[in-house]
Order: C-alpha cells, then sequence, then structure tokens
C-alpha cells in the first residue's frame, strides 16, 4: 500500500493495470504472457466458480476431468477448429532433461526424448472429448451426455493483459452431446442463460444476450451465443460464449449412436464456458478512483470491522465488543473479517479496504462504544451513516441486497445511456466516440463487417436475441437490411 | 455394466484395473500415460477436495494460482530439486502450428515458433512460486505465508497405472513461507497431521505417520514425512507428503526478509500434496470382488432406493412413497439416488450399485409398501435386513457413521494382522512373502537401504513419528541399530 491510483479519465488502461495490481488480484509472472492469480484475487474467483458450479449441476450436469495434452493428430481432426486455434499453441516436443556438458548445473533438452507425435497443450478441449464420447455413446440411452470440466488452457497471445488475455487461464468448459439438433440448440441456449444470470444476479453487470455474425463465431460451432457486457470507458466485453456445433465433431470423430428406431446417427453436440476473464469483467464494470468495488455476493469479505483506539484499556474493551458483533453477523451468513492488525493506523486500513472493495465498512472506537453507536461506510456510494449498535446487524443484512441491487442498476443505467441508436454512418462514428453499444443497420455481409472493423475499429458484438425485426439501410454499404445488429469497440 | 471381476486372490492388479473401468471411475486417453477421470470418479475426487480445501483454510491456508509452466532457467535454479524432476519433464518448444504443406488438411509445428527459451510443464510448483514469493516477502511482517494451490502437474512416467501413476494428475500443492526453522517445521508436521485426519476421518484409511529415510526423501528438501497405507494384497501406498524444505529454495531464489532486529535472513520454506493418487488408495483399501466400497463421508450417493414392480400402478404408489421418504432422508443431509430408470431390471441395478460401492441400498416393492417394511442392503457388510419404514430414517442415519467407522475398524484389524516384528533377514523374507508392514533394525545407511531395495523390492516406508528407540542389529549388516523402521513393498 499504495499510491494514488491513476484516474480513470485519466487513463483508464492504467488504472486498470494499477487497480489489478493493488488490491492484491493478480500479477504478471516470470513465463511471458501467463498471470499469477493471487490470494484475494483467487477467492472472489472461488466465488464465482462455487455459484456456477451449483447452477451447473442444478441443470443437470455433472463434472470430470479430461487430459491437459491433445495430441497432433486428434488436434487437426475438425479442421475449422483447428485452423483457428493453430496459430497460439503451446506445443510439447520433448519428455526429457538432461545435464548441459558445456554449462555445470545447467539443464538442456535431451534430444533422444523427442516425441513421435508432438502434444498440443489444450487451447479448448472439444478434440480431446470427442475422442471421448466416441467409446461413451452407442446408444440413444447414453443420450444427453451433460459434462461440465474446470480447468486451465493455453492460447499464445501475443498482447496479453491480466484477467482479460492471457496466455494460460483458468475456465470451465461445458461439452454435451445429443441426439436430436433441436435438444442440442436448447442446451445451448438454456446454458447461455445460465451465464446471463450469473452474471446480472451475482455479477450485478447487465448483458446482452446474442448470436455471433459468422466472423466472430467459435471455430467449429455453427452457432455461436454469448452475453457481452459493458465497461465503463464505453467497451464491450464478450463475458461468456455457448455453441451449437451441429454435428461438426461427432464427424470428425466419428461418433454415432443408435436412435430408437435403430437407425445410426451422428451426435449433437454444444459447448460453453467462461473464464477468469469475468474477473477483469467484474472489475471495469464497477470499481471506481478509489479502486475496487466488489458485489457482496461475490465479495471474500463482505463486511470489515476496523477497531479505533488509543489505549490498552481502549482496545481490550472494542474486541469484547466486537467478537459479540462478529458472531451476530456470520450467525446471518455475512462474511465478517475483523482487522485487528496492530501495524497499521485505521487510516491506512480504511484506504486498503476501500482499495480492495469489501461493500461495508464497520468503523468502532470508544466513543461509539459509550453511545451505541457504530460507523457504517459503504463502499459503493462511498457514503458514511452512524448506526445505533442494536441496528446494525439488521442494517448490515439489508445492505447486501441492497448494494448487490443497486451496484446492478448503476451498472444498467451506464449501459442504458451508453446505447445508442444510429442511422448513418457518420451518426455511427460519433457514436464510437462516446463508446457504448451501438444498434445500427448492417447488411449481413462478412465483407461489410469486416470494412467497418478496419476502418473504426469496431466489431459486431452480437444479433440480439428476441431482436426486432426492422427494415432499413446498412449504414455502411446502403444496402437493405432486416434487423439492427450491435456494434461496439471490444476487449 | 458388467462381467464379473477377476477375484483379488486371482490377480490382484487385474481386479483393480477392471473395477476402475466397470465402476466408471476413470480410463486410459488418447493421450500415453494421461486419464480421463470420468464423473463418477471425479465425484469422488470433489468430496475429497471439498474436506481438504476447508481443513487448509481451517488452517490458516488461502488459495492462489501460479503458471503451469515453468522457464528451464528458474527449473534449474534449486539444483537438487530440478534433478530428481529432470528425466521426466514434458517441454513445450514452440507456440505454433501451420499448415503442413505436404499434407493437405495437416498441421505441422512452425518451426519460426521456437521458443527462445524452454518452457517446463511444472511437475510441482516449488520453482515458479519461490520466484514469485521473492516479490511477495520483505519483512518479518510478511511471514508466514500460507498458500495452496489446486491444480495439474506432468511427471512424465514409464510405466502408468489409473490414479496410482499417470503423467498427468490432479493434486494440491501448499508451499509456505516463515521466518524460523522451528515454525516451519511446525507447519510441516501440522499439515501431516492434516492428512492424517483426512485419511483416517474421511477416507476410512488408517495411516503409518513417519519421516522418510534420505533415499526417499523430496529432492530439494530437508526432512519429508508421510503417510503409508496398507493395502489388501500387502503393499504399501504413500498417501501424502509433507516437505520441510530448510532455506534450500529461499536460497536458489535469493528469498530474504528483514527480520524484527533488522537482520536480513533467508526465509524457511514447506511444501505438502495429496494427488488423485488417493483415489487409488481409497479403492484398494477397502474394496472386495463385488466392487468398489466407499466410506459414506465420501460416497457421492449415499443411499440408492430402488424400485421393484410389475404393474404401473404398483410402480405409482411405490413412486409416490419413496418422494416422502427421500424428502425425508434429505432432511438429515444424506446424498439420495431414487434410482427409477425404467431401462434395466432391479438385478441389474443392484449389481451395478454394488460395483459402484453406494454404501445404503433401500429396496421397496408392493409387498413392503403393505407390510410398512423396506429392505436395507448394506455394501459393505454385504448384509440385507428388512426394517420398519418408520424407523429406515433413523437406521440409515446412523448407519452413515457405523459404515464409516467400521469401514476403518476393518481397515485398522487388515492393517495390524499384516503388521511384522522381525529380527533376522530370512524372517524379513518370509514377511514380505506375506506383504505388510514390516518393522526392522536397519543401520541407517542408504547402501543397506539400496541394497535391501535390490533383493527384495522392499523400500523403507517411513520412520515412524515418535518411535521407540530400542538397541538392535540391522537385518541385512548386523550393524548397530537404534531403532526399527517400517519396510514394505509399495505402490
Amino acid at each position: 500500500m499504495a499510491k494514488e491510483l491513476t484516474k480513470r479519465t485519466t487513463d483508464y488502461s492504467q488504472w486498470y493495470n494499477e487497480l489489478v495490481a493493488q488490491a492484491d488480484l493478480a500479477e504478471h509472472s516470470a513465463v511471458r504472457g501467463c498471470m499469477v492469480i493471487k490470494p484475494y484475487g483467487y477467492a472472489i474467483w472461488e466465488n464465482m466458480q462455487a455459484v456456477l458450479d451449483k447452477m451447473f449441476k442444478e441443470t443437470g450436469h455433472v463434472n470430470a476431468y479430461f487430459p491437459l495434452f491433445v495430441p497432433k493428430s486428434l488436434f487437426e481432426a475438425e479442421e475449422k477448429n483447428a485452423e483457428g486455434f493453430a496459430k497460439e499453441c503451446a506445443v510439447v516436443t520433448h519428455y526429457r532433461l538432461k545435464a548441459d556438458p558445456d554449462k555445470p548445473g545447467k539443464l538442456m533438452v535431451d534430444p533422444d526424448s523427442k516425441l513421435e507425435e508432438e502434444l498440443i497443450v489444450r487451447p479448448t478441449s472439444e478434440a480431446i472429448i470427442w475422442k471421448t464420447y466416441k467409446g461413451w455413446i452407442q446408444s440413444y440411452r447414453d443420450l444427453p451426455l451433460l459434462i461440465n470440466q474446470w480447468a486451465n488452457v493455453v492460447r499464445w497471445e501475443m498482447k496479453t493483459r491480466l484477467f482479460l488475455r492471457t496466455t494460460e487461464f483458468l475456465w470451465q468448459e461445458g461439452h454435451t452431446a445429443h441426439a436430436t439438433r433441436e435438444e442440442a440448440i436448447i442446451e445451448t441456449e438454456k446454458m447461455l442463460g445460465v451465464y446471463a444470470e450469473f452474471a446480472e444476479n451475482f455479477l450485478a453487470i447487465p448483458v446482452l444476450r446474442g448470436i455471433k455474425s459468422a466472423n466472430e463465431r467459435f471455430a467449429g460451432a455453427e452457432e455461436t451465443y454469448c452475453i457481452e457486457a459493458l465497461m465503463q470507458d464505453g467497451k464491450a466485453l464478450q463475458a461468456g460464449t455457448s455453441h451449437f456445433l451441429g454435428q461438426n465433431f461427432a464427424k470428425a470423430f466419428d461418433v454415432k449412436f443408435a436412435s430408437k428406431e435403430g437407425k445410426l446417427e451422428y451426435v449433437w453436440a454444444t459447448s460453453w464456458g467462461v473464464s477468469t476473464r469475468l474477473m477483469g469483467a467484474l472489475i471495469m464494470a464497477h470499481s471506481d478512483d478509489n479502486g475496487l468495488i466488489l458485489p457482496p455476493k461475490m465479495a471474500p469479505i463482505q463486511v470489515v470491522i476496523v477497531p479505533i483506539y488509543k489505549t490498552d484499556e481502549e482496545h481490550a474493551r472494542i474486541i469484547e465488543h466486537v467478537s459479540i458483533l462478529k458472531k451476530e453477523l456470520e450467525e446471518k451468513n455475512i462474511r465478517v473479517k475483523f482487522d485487528d492488525r496492530d501495524t497499521q493506523r485505521p487510516g491506512f486500513k480504511f484506504a486498503e479496504h476501500e482499495l480492495r472493495g469489501v461493500p461495508v465498512r464497520l468503523g468502532i472506537g470508544p466513543k461509539d462504544l459509550e453511545n451505541g453507536k457504530i460507523e457504517l461506510a459503504r463502499r459503493d456510494t462511498l457514503t458514511k451513516i452512524s448506526v445505533d449498535r442494536s441496528e446494525v446487524v439488521n442494517i448490515v443484512f439489508g445492505l447486501m441486497d441492497e448494494i448487490q441491487n443497486s451496484m446492478f442498476n448503476a451498472a444498467l443505467q451506464r449501459q442504458q445511456s451508453s446505447t445508442h441508436i444510429v442511422d448513418t454512418f457518420e451518426e455511427f462514428e460519433a457514436a464510437l466516440e462516446k463508446g457504448g453499444f451501438i444498434h445500427a443497420h448492417w447488411d449481413g455481409t462478412p465483407e461489410t463487417e469486416q470494412k467497418i472493423k478496419e476502418k473504426t475499429k469496431a466489431t459486431i458484438r452480437c444479433i440480439p436475441l428476441n431482436n426486432k425485426m426492422e427494415d432499413g439501410k446498412c449504414i455502411f454499404s446502403g444496402n437493405p437490411s432486416s434487423q439492427r445488429v450491435v456494434f461496439a469497440r471490444a476487449y
């Protein structure tokens, strides 16, 4: 701790980097593009995992684990998927080191340990999983197969940023197999719904639900559904994707099942994932120039209690008082920390917990004890009030929901006020300067999309689900269009 | 499902392989030496993780995540550790694939993507973590650092067996940093205690707690503590290790702290881990010729209810009845499954749940409904009784603890009856034929240990903690010895 953060208005990107570092969320490692997720950041990720895992299980999924490595011959089996990831694959070629004869104490790769077939470190697991599913699926009785995996994956990114784009990241990837096209599509949409519910009700981030254009589709998918969130700088962030894979992987790995009617048919597939990227979304959707702001449902510490005292006797009285208060709060399932460090002053602690986004801070001094009062500071609004000791537990309990909702509403308001509807390319460019989601007509061709991207760096984030059909003209080509799509610059 | 398992007495190893496959725990993958952990096996691993994670947190540890890759120069920094793992390292040398000009649709490693420095896929994370700790530790105020990581690791094993020895496996690794030698040793022993408690109270496996001989020590450790379990075939299995690393890694990575007295000192370290190997221990410690036997605390399904009926009307009445029973059991926090599949007959279901080790099975037919009875089958003892409907919930609830304890006691009895105290090499060899833990005098030299291993395949499993001091003569060399150590053949 901790110099002041750069202001968001001065340099948003710098603000983000400083916040991630100073709030102890993550840092760069000695390995190019790979991050260390620090304990406080990891505790938030664990909260995300716990909620998502429960949601997956409640929708009938089970967890399993598949290998980290994919033999090259499997990797290349589904050609589009392989092509999509080929340029960013870490490749294992050897399996042994030996003493370097020229450099005492140093090691070298043993050339005799060259693998006959190279192994790809999984950038995603469709290939290895569908190779496995071939052994698991014979009949319609084996379907649906509803499996999720929590894992690390590696994509060799050239430009990396903590949480947003790292060479290794943590994620979950669901991989399901179905007897019919319809059932697979329903699953794809259901999991998009799970992601949207998670983003809105737990991360307090409103999202657009939509479908990707062909250009932005997952390599190997027939349709990619996504949720798109808006960050405070007006850039969009893809927060989760759910893919309808058709029969592409079933065909690549020859996975057929005997239907009820006894016919052999290819299996239908979906896959869906969210990653530690959500940490970046959580940070950028809510935080301010003082640091992180966490929605209570995701906060490792929901309430911090800071004692303020001069004498040992005062300190002792506060400890006694807090031990009861803490227990009362914990009985309401509130995650409480009593920050009784004697190495730091209250002012330092206040700033630190503010930086780390603890939703509620309670300050207790000798005068408060006498008056039966406690000072309550709310992180999201930075407001302070003095509350009666007798009411504090109920007030804090109520604040958990209130802050959660208030943060969602604030983010929703930001999203709405940054949503633009434009009809001309001039309006489009002007809106892009302001940032946000831009609803505009597009002629539906990849070429136009590509040209708009080259000219403005804006991409089609999604074609919203249940989109209003409306005749219009493409803002770029002037060709006819039947609906508006959502453009933005994006992370 | 499922031909009969090979009997344990016929071929223990074959029995194990068949059980793992037929009980749907794991299978070999398309990647050499790597396994797929199937949903049922993974659910057991999740139960292990949940208990251990809670125990770690209750002892003051937090989770974090460090990179999968270790640059070679870091890997070789602690020489003994590097030497210990060099021969089994997967090495990433390239970061890109490209279309193979000679083989349409195929990919090849792009030679232009060769890394300047090779990356080792972590076989263990001391190197990358201590490189990171250097940035986190300046003063005694930063200590202790008590961090755990749940991760996958890779060790290129030549001979692999599902769960017991696989190229990739899942584990947790704790890495702690301390200001004093004493504190680090206390931590090492504390975590050994956590592992022992977990093995005995949750896996129902009695373990010896002890210290490894120098030959069997973790590469880079000053002292390796271990828990050793006995399998039913009389072979030992190392079920967890806790290492006192001294200042070896602090010196290799130059990690010093300013003490209270203002002196710069090297930090003291521990590391400790258990892995999916525990799945192998759990299987082999308890199961029988009918399949897996799970202690209730680890069982994904603790009670399965199987309906037995002929007519739709009977079926409907049973469903109604079971829905109430299931709720009553779930209110007691019992994990219940109602196996109402109409694709399988009751006999098939009985055998399947037996194979999968479900602790309690309840069978309900039309006669039972009339008589107010339920048939209760206990997996560990294979006993069946008819119980009153009014008592079944309490009986099942009580059985959860009773089965847990009874399994532990049965395993303890097997361990004790397979524990031999020998004084001569002849007795030693005879005891080895019977299998089990053999307490024998040893002269304390690595040479003697090595010779005994070469001659008998037995290794020193541990020098028990709180061992009785007792003068004697080494069974091999005849040289004086001050205590008995524990030998066994081991997995």
